[in-house]
Order: structure tokens, then sequence, then C-alpha cells
């Protein structure tokens, strides 16, 4: 059988991933594409990359009535959008599943974290926080998703095992990570341009970064009690990819780099999308997967230890991981229509 | 039903891009996957990215024995090996897939091209040139196929339907392209290194590149004539992608670009990886996938046609392109497997 | 003797290079620094690469009383601003560089190629063209000099000596030319995204691009006779740089490569900035410097002359050719404050 | 006056950047150059880029009496060579600046870190650590310099104000930095290639890079006490720059991002080449440049102080700082020949 799909704001990287991965997915239609300032457009006017298998489909404007019905619809839209366009129709469709933050985290941390107040509060509990490796109950047991972002994905997955059995203490922990490009979308701004980004590395949103929230959100989930992370992002000269570095103290004595490897393997024994290596992760090897790979340290001089994860921002961090929260709303396999293999080199 | 496949050759890029591409393909198994100086570790030691497929699978060994009775097998070892090894497992295999250039040129061309004489000219009679959408008679009727290279792949499909029609003069065609630097393979050499190919673009193989003859080849084929090139080609820095920028002189009077774009939409109709586009295509458009695009121009000023053609190196310039063939050797859709779709961004 | 110095537009990236240029210049002091947009701010908020030479320096308004009575003053604007400005202050200041398009070419043949008359074509006449290879005596019997552009300054080199001794044909010439992304400027649009530029090809201003009116300006003058060149850029994922490719045809018998690479040594003898290599020139090695590096062949197989010239197209593309003739204007040494030595690796 | 000067291992990087630098230098003139493996050819046909300054110099072997009598040699050498190399000739020559890690920590740390005796460890005495904003009494005092490694001068001069006054504690401290691909330098390896490190991020030396002893060295010295640090280093696909992220606890209370930009200025405020920023620092700004650019914060939320460092790792994490280091032994303006300006964009 096959769901009916609408992909709302095709127009940037994040909707331009899902229809790539949608094009290659048995059981889901993409039936409803919309697009503001390029409706009228065809797909492959946007995206020539997508003309093998979207030809003739036309970007729309968004509605209400033009996604009323259908089985799915995915929200790629700016962050802020979201909250004032998702009310207008999350009760004409089947599941929503959300790429922007505004239903990841809880109103009051919202507010504290985006500097201004939810528009539509009400909404947030009806959306699962979407990282199935972390919040698998909570999305089978959800009818909507708020997909987490990129950083917090690869963060979060990479510090999960440590903080789900109380091996490192839930504060002093440092997160310093790097981005391609592509995930200050496609905007039109000055740090986003070739000559600026290219040979060069430079850190933002120092100390407040809002993705820390997201961080914290997720590991205090997985821990049962506050977590706070130090979160440092910087942008590096590629286009996708994250690669994420984290240190935390050791609650517990006795720890070792081969224990920790083999209590990652454990934790991710199950998971379609998790490779726990034992050397380290390199962004590249994810690129347009929907894998993460990871590999953890104990190190005994300083008393530490680091773990290092990997993804794909376009992809695990972003529509990849829609897409596999949207399977498990639908009823399809996790898996489906998302590959685990990196395009290397 | 499935088919069992051999890769020969595994650590290599276009040996890479095989195993990545045959993880998603429906009816082909990988039983055999050989790799000489790094036998006896596993695929995802070589490549971690292929870790999600091949979990477990051994590099064994290359020898007669290892791949003999398999339905195909592909040969993606480094230029000129495979006319040492293809004759002594040909007539033990279904089918061959060369991705080298040991089978592609007649033996007076090799040998004038390569600077050698070609030591098993008697098997290269058995190999169709792999070029499906300019030879696929020949493929069809062929047990054994030679894929073209990369940089012929994307000249000749820029080119063919200006010959085909004798719309141009066959003399007098420059070729000015540019590659992707894994074009060069996965050895080691000082070029090859980033900080020497990075921020850089360098012409080479000036007035002799081999690929010289397969574009003249292909495009003799395609004109039933003998067609001449200046062919120039560059390393940029980008990992994968080919642009072939080409300039003929018309043959014929009334050229037009309207006409022009209408002939390659017409010459190309039926083809499920060539795109012929309006505006300029882009190499990133097609990242990652089977997919080739075009446009074509007539100069009045200049009396000049130029057409432009780009491909992704490794996909449609290598290990796509020899999945295309081996999907028409095994009877299966030839393009099971294969994606039309780029990775962008 | 030290000369005063203004640069208006210097919140572009030629302003920015000249900025960089004129800080490690001995007889050139920067007096006055425009930039309408960020007036107010410092040369070291917008670049803070510029932090350890202007320290304090800040960006003032445009207008004709803030440049009045200075030695020289460098026009850093986008095309078609200096037509507008250069009149208001070309009368009150001793020497105006213009770094534009805006001064390059007789009115008649701007008006063909940039599709609008020129707003002050009285003005033209008072400037040279800026290529002092090819211009000398022109910059030296002139009292304001019009910078060539990128394009025309690489394949105007690699084809002179061809041309000023008629050895190719005026016509059937090709220029398949790639370029850094710093040659779209600082403006934003979506093509200058890292997001989108980065591994990708693509050509653009197909036909018509206009700077082969500038090739063919240049080229005509050095041949005495009018050139026709059918010109074809691309952008390529690199920061700086311009790499031309040119083809023409033998007019005269009797060529080989090395008659060829021995009368280009000789043409460029007593050229501080031109190198003449055997081998293909690297875009690397003239990074963030003045020089110009040179290759040629004949190839006897298809009876055609192939260049080959590589320069960084902001500093010998703009810049670095603006104060090279700045100095010739100022009586001072041609190639003081230039290096000649490439940023490698 | 003018120093004759040796450059011994000169077909390397840091090698070529020391000839690059040198070219520019009124007061030192280059005598020898040394490559062994290149020897006999000239040093423009090894990095053509150098053309402009080197033609017609020669490669010679290495041997003692080359370089005898010079009044300054660089060594830059693969790391090890240095003390095999070096006695033979320290007391031949007025001046050795080392490049390598040879002589730069004491002999038992040495072999700690490098698990393996020294040597040479009598000489090691005769050099200072060649960090001039941290060990400038030491090198006016010395004969000999070991210029420090490139992510040790970033994490160092980042970190210094807050150990040197003991705002932070000495221990926990964590360092990411990432650094571009040439910090491996010219040699043959598969992580070196473009096709792998282009594109991609992966960490490297996980708990016991070479550099944390160095770090920790540096860091020591400053604060009056042991310094320990845990570093963890990444490549990423750039071919300049190093960017340190650090961060440590307070040892103190009352800290603020304010009065600790305060004491940064005030820290360095004698410094030529170091810049603190309002903003966090971008390699590209000091590119090509001898500028170390630093910003620092401070989290109340987590208790933490942040510390962000940038330079080029050939320049001033390299030869720059080598000839930094040698104007100062040979009585020289310590910044000549040094730019603090980078090459943007």
């Amino acid at each position: 059988m096959s769901f009916n799909a609408g992909v709302v704001g095709a127009s940037g990287y994040t909707g331009a991933e899902l229809l790539r991965l949608l094009a290659g997915h048995g059981d889901i239609d993409v039936s409803v594409v919309t697009a503001d300032s390029n409706a009228g457009k065809q797909v492959a006017d946007i995206f020539p990359s997508l003309a093998g298998a979207y030809a003739g489909t036309e970007l729309v404007p968004f509605s209400a009535e033009a996604v009323a019905g259908l089985d799915i619809v995915f929200f790629a839209l700016p962050h802020g959008e979201s909250q004032r366009f998702v009310p207008l129709v999350i009760d004409q469709v089947a599941h929503v599943v959300d790429l922007a933050a505004d239903f990841r985290l809880p109103a009051d941390s919202y507010a504290e974290w985006y500097g201004h107040e939810h528009t539509a509060p009400a909404f947030i509990d009806r959306f699962a926080f979407g990282l199935p490796e972390l919040f698998r109950t909570e999305i089978e047991t959800a009818q909507h998703v708020a997909a987490p972002g990129c950083y917090p994905t690869a963060s979060s997955l990479a510090l999960a095992p440590l903080l789900a059995d109380g091996l490192v203490e839930p504060t002093g922990i440092t997160v310093s990570a790097v981005s391609g490009v592509s995930g200050r979308g496609r905007g039109l701004a000055t740090p986003g341009l070739f000559s600026e980004a290219n040979e060069n590395v430079v850190a933002y949103g120092l100390l407040h970064h809002r993705h820390t929230a997201e961080i914290e959100f997720a590991l205090s989930h997985v821990a049962g009690r506050a977590v706070q992370v130090l979160f440092t992002p910087h942008l590096v000269p590629m286009t996708r990819g994250i690669h994420s570095t984290c240190v935390a103290t050791p609650a517990v004595g006795g720890l070792s780099t081969a224990s920790l490897l083999a209590r990652y393997r454990d934790y991710y024994a199950d998971e379609a999308f998790v490779f726990v290596l034992d050397e380290p992760p390199a962004t590249k090897s994810v690129l347009a997967s929907n894998a993460v790979q990871l590999t953890v340290r104990f190190d005994e001089r300083t008393n530490s230890v680091l773990a290092l994860g990997v993804i794909d921002n376009l992809t695990k961090g972003a529509s990849g991981q829609a897409l596999q929260a949207a399977n498990m709303l639908l009823g399809l396999p996790e898996a489906e229509g998302l590959s685990a293999v990196g395009v290397v080199p």
C-alpha cells in the first residue's frame, strides 16, 4: 500500500533532501510540494538534481486545503514558521513531521532559548521528540513528530550510553562540534558565501547556541536527571556533515576504553543506523546516508571520557531522521527508503 | 531471482562505488570481493561507509577459483591489470564487466595511445564498448562489456547528437573538460594530495591524453566516419564530477539553439539517465547518480556549436555505467539499482 | 616620497585585496577608505584580516570632497557605478584607477555587450586599458587607467604572442576558462553560496559573457586586426584563481612546441610577472601573487595551438594589476608592493 | 647588513613557506637550499610558485660543509631527522632554528610522548622554546631555537592569559582543535589524499597526540605549575589553518567576558602579531600571515571559560614563527619579513 505525502517548503535544503529520499521510497508517494516564493515553478527548475524523479511536479503555494487529507505532511520551513502553519493543518492530516525547531522543546525552555514566547504552545505536547534511538517509545505512541536538530542528534547519540548508565557526571560536559555549511540553510547571508566559508573555520553561537537546549533535553531524558552541557559549534568548509567531540567526567571508577566500546555496542545493538567503531569516525563515511558512527575512549591520564559522533546533517540530522520517524508513524519498516551506506569518496 | 557477483579490486574508488551501488540492488548479490594488498581485512575496515551493508564481508585474494562460476564479475583494477587477469577467468564466469581501459579500444589503437602492445588482443573483440546510450545494440548482443572512461562518457554523450546527424564537421572539435580528483584513483602521488589539489586547477595530459582515443572511437561509431578531437583535461578541487565543454563547427546551415535543443531531446528521448536542460548543467546535480545532464547552443557570431555535459565520474563515468551494462547483460531492467537523482546540496 | 591614495568601495573583495596589497607598499599611504553601506564601521570590522594594518581606519561615505586632492583613487565599485561617480572626481585627483568594466571598452562596444548606452562616454578616452604587458605605452602616456577583467587578463596574455606574430588565425579561437568563486564578488546570490558552489562546476554566460569583448579588444590591439573568440567561463569550487585554456588554428607552417615556448619566453622576456613554463601552469602557484604563468603547445595531429594561462583573479586579475598600473602612473617601480611568489600550499 | 641563511629540507611545506617568506625579507639572503631526494633540481621545479624569487636556485644535498659558516640555518625536516643532523652542524653555524619536534621538549618528556629515547639529548638545552610571546626572554638569551608545533602555538596563546594569572584551574582543561590538511606535511599517505580529506572531518591521535606535551610544557611555564590538558585534534577540509577551542574551569570568582577580554588585551598589548577580537576569530583572517587572533568568554551557566584561537599552521604555526625567532636571534626587528595581514578572501 502507498501513503500520500506532502512536503511543505521544498525550496530549502531539507526539503530537497526529503524529496531526494522520498524518490526512492516504495510506499510513500509525494502528492503535494509547496514553496511560496517559488510557487508556479517546477521542482526540477529549483533543483535540477531532482529532474529524474519529479519531472513535471509543480510547486504550489502552501495552504491548508493543499495538504488536507494527506497521510503525512513534512514541514521543512525555516525555524519559527511551523508554529504559524502547523496549527492550520494538524487536524486535517493524519501525521505531521516538523523539521524545524518549533515543536521540539517544552514552551518554557523554548522561550528561554529562543528569546520569545512560543505562539502555539498548546500544540507542543502533540509532538514526540523525533530521535528514534532515544525516544522510540514516545514516537511509537505519538501522532506527530518534531525531528531534532543536527547537532543534538550527533551529540546526544554520542553521549547517551554514558548518561543512561550513570557512567559520567551530568554536569561539566563539553561538546565541541563542527558542521558543514549546508547547516546554515539556503538563505542568503555573507557567512554562507563560498568565498567566506571556504578555507575557513569559525565558531559561532558561543555559550548560547539554541541546540544546547535540545542536547540537554535529550540527554536529561536519557539520564533521568538534569544534564548540563557547554556546546560550541563551528562552521567548517564542507557541504554536509556534523562531527561532535564530547568530553565528560567519569562518575564511576574502573572505566576503560574496551569496556566503554562494549557498552556502546550493547546499547545500540538493535539499531539499524548506529555503528560503533574502534577507530575515530569520519563524516565522509556517512555522507548522504542515515548512518551514525561513534567511538569512545577513556583517558586515564586526565580522568576523562571522550565520545565522538558523526552524521550527515541533512540526512540523519534532518530529512533522513524525519523519514525514519515518518516510517514509524505510518507503521512501515523504520529503515525503509533510507540507506546506511555513505557516498565515498 | 538473484545473480551472484564478484568485485575484483575493491580497495579502489570504483570498487567502493560498485559495492555502494550493489548494496541497493535487489537482484544481484555480492558473493566475492577481492583486494590483493588488503586481503584478509574486512570491507568495512577499508571503507567504513560500507559497514551498513557489508558487515563481516572479507576481502579475499584474487584467483580464478575465487570467482569461477559467478554470474558476473566486475574488474575494478588499475589500467593494465585486466589484460593479465581477465583471460584467466573469462571462460569460467557468465559475464565480465571491465572498468579499466584494457578492452575498450581495438588493439592497434590501444598500442598507439598506450605506447605498448596489448598483451591479450584476442580477447578484445569479446567485449562491447559499454556506453549504453550509443552502443546499446552492441551491448545487448555481447557477453562481456568494457565500460568506457569518465571523460569519454561525458564528452561523447554531449557531442553524439551533432555527429549522428552530420550537423557538425568531424574535425576541428575541441573538448575542454574538468574532473574531480577521485578520477585519479586512490593511488598515492603528490598531485593527488589535498594540499596540492585544493584551491588549484591544472591541465594535464596535454594533446595526448588517452581518453582522446575513446572519445574519437565512440563518436566515429556514431558519425559513421572518422572523428578527430583535441581533448584537454583539467583537475579541479572537487571529489567527484566531470564537466565537458565541447566546441564544433557547423557542417550545415540553419542551425539555432532551439532546434539543437529539440534535436538533443529527441535523440535521447528513450534514455532513463540523460537529461537535456535549457540551462547549463551543474556537476553537483548528478552527484552520486547515474544521470547525465546536457545542454547545447548555436553561436551565430562565431559560427560554432557549444555542447556541455556533466556526469559523476565514479557513477555514470565508471561503476554506475558498469552496473547499467551488467543489468543489460543479465536481462534485468537497465536502470535497476541506479538512481537518476543527484545528492544536492 | 609618499603618495596619498583613496580606495572607493572597500567592502567588496577587490577593495579588500587592494587594502591588503597597499598595506605592504612603501610609497603609497591609504588616506581615505569609503564604503557606503558600511560607512561608520572600521575596516577591521568588515575584514578582521586587515586588523594588523588598518587599526582604527574608519570607512567613510563616498563623496567628491572625501577624495579630492588625492594623488590616486582606486574605484573598486560594482560594474556600472564607476560611470556615475568617476566624473564627479576625475578632475579633482591626480589619477584614477578604475577596477570596474566602465572605462575599458569603446562606447559602442560597451553598448553592444552591456545592453545599454554608456552614461559617461566622454570620459572613456581618458583611460588607458590597464594591462601593462600589452598596453605599456598607452598606460605610460595616460593619466587614468581602467584595469581589465580577470578572464581577459589571463586569456589575452596566454594568446598574445601567437597573435602578435600572426602565428594563428584571428578567428576560430576558443577560450574555455574557469574561475574561483570570488570572481562573483561579495554580493548575495544563491549560486555564490558555499553549499551551491562547493563540489560543483557549472558554465555560465554562454556565448555572450561580457569579458569576450575585452579579450577581443586586447587581442585585436595586439594583432593589429580584428580577433574573434568564443569564450566559455565556468565556476569551480575554489576561492581564487583563473585558468584559461585557449585553442587556435595555425596561420603559418612549421610550428613546434619548442619554437612556440621559445617565442613566448622572448615575447615576455622583460616582464616581471610573466613566467613561461614547460609544464602546465597551476592556479595555486600564483595564489595571492601578481604572477601570470603560461605554457603553449603545438598539436600536429589536429593542427592546433593550445595555450594555457593562470592568474589569481583578485590580484593580477584585479587589484594587483590595478596597483601595477598605479605604480606606473605615479612613476614608481612597476612591481613595487607586488609579489611574484604564490602562497603554496 | 645582510645575513646568510640556509634552508635544510626545502621540498616539504614548511621549507616552501620559509622560502616564500624569506623572498620578502630585506636582511636575510638565502644562500643554501637543501633537499636530498630532490637534490639537483631547481627550487622552481618543485614549487613553481617560487619561480619569481628563486630563479636558478638549485637544491643541493645536505651536508655539514654545505651550511658551515652560515649566519642561520633553518631545519625543515620531518620530525626525528633533526636530532641526527643538527649535531653535525650546530657548532659550525651561528644559529639554528629547528622546525621539527626534536628540540622542543626535555629529554624525559620527549621519550614519554614519542615512545623512544632522544638520540641527542645533550643538545636540547641549547635550544629555547621558540614561542616568542610566551618565551621571549628565553629566546633572547639563547643561541638556537626550536620552533613549537602548530597546535601548541594556537592553544597555548589562547589559554596563556588565563593561566598566567591563575584565573582557571590547571587541570580539567580540554582543547578541541582542527587543522588544515597541510599540517600532515607533503608525505604520501592515504588520509592526505584530496578524495579522502575533502568533505570530511575526522579526529586523530586521540588522548595521546604528541602536541599535548608541548601545550602542557608551554602552559606550565606560563602558570608556574603543572598544567594538564586533554587535547583532541581533527583534520578538516582546508589547506591551512588551526582553530583551537579551549575550555577551562574558573579558579577564581567574579569573572566576566568583559573582564577577560580586557585581561587578554592587556596581556598581549605589546605583541605585534596577537589580536584579541570581540567576535569569534576565523582561520581565514590569518591565512598566510603570522597573526594570531583570539577571543574569550565566561559562561556563567556552566561556570566555564571558553577561549578560542586561530593561526595559519604553516606561518605562525611553523615557518613564520621560525622567522620571527630568527629575527630575534639575529638582532633584527622581530616582525621583519612577516605580515600580520591575512589573505582574504
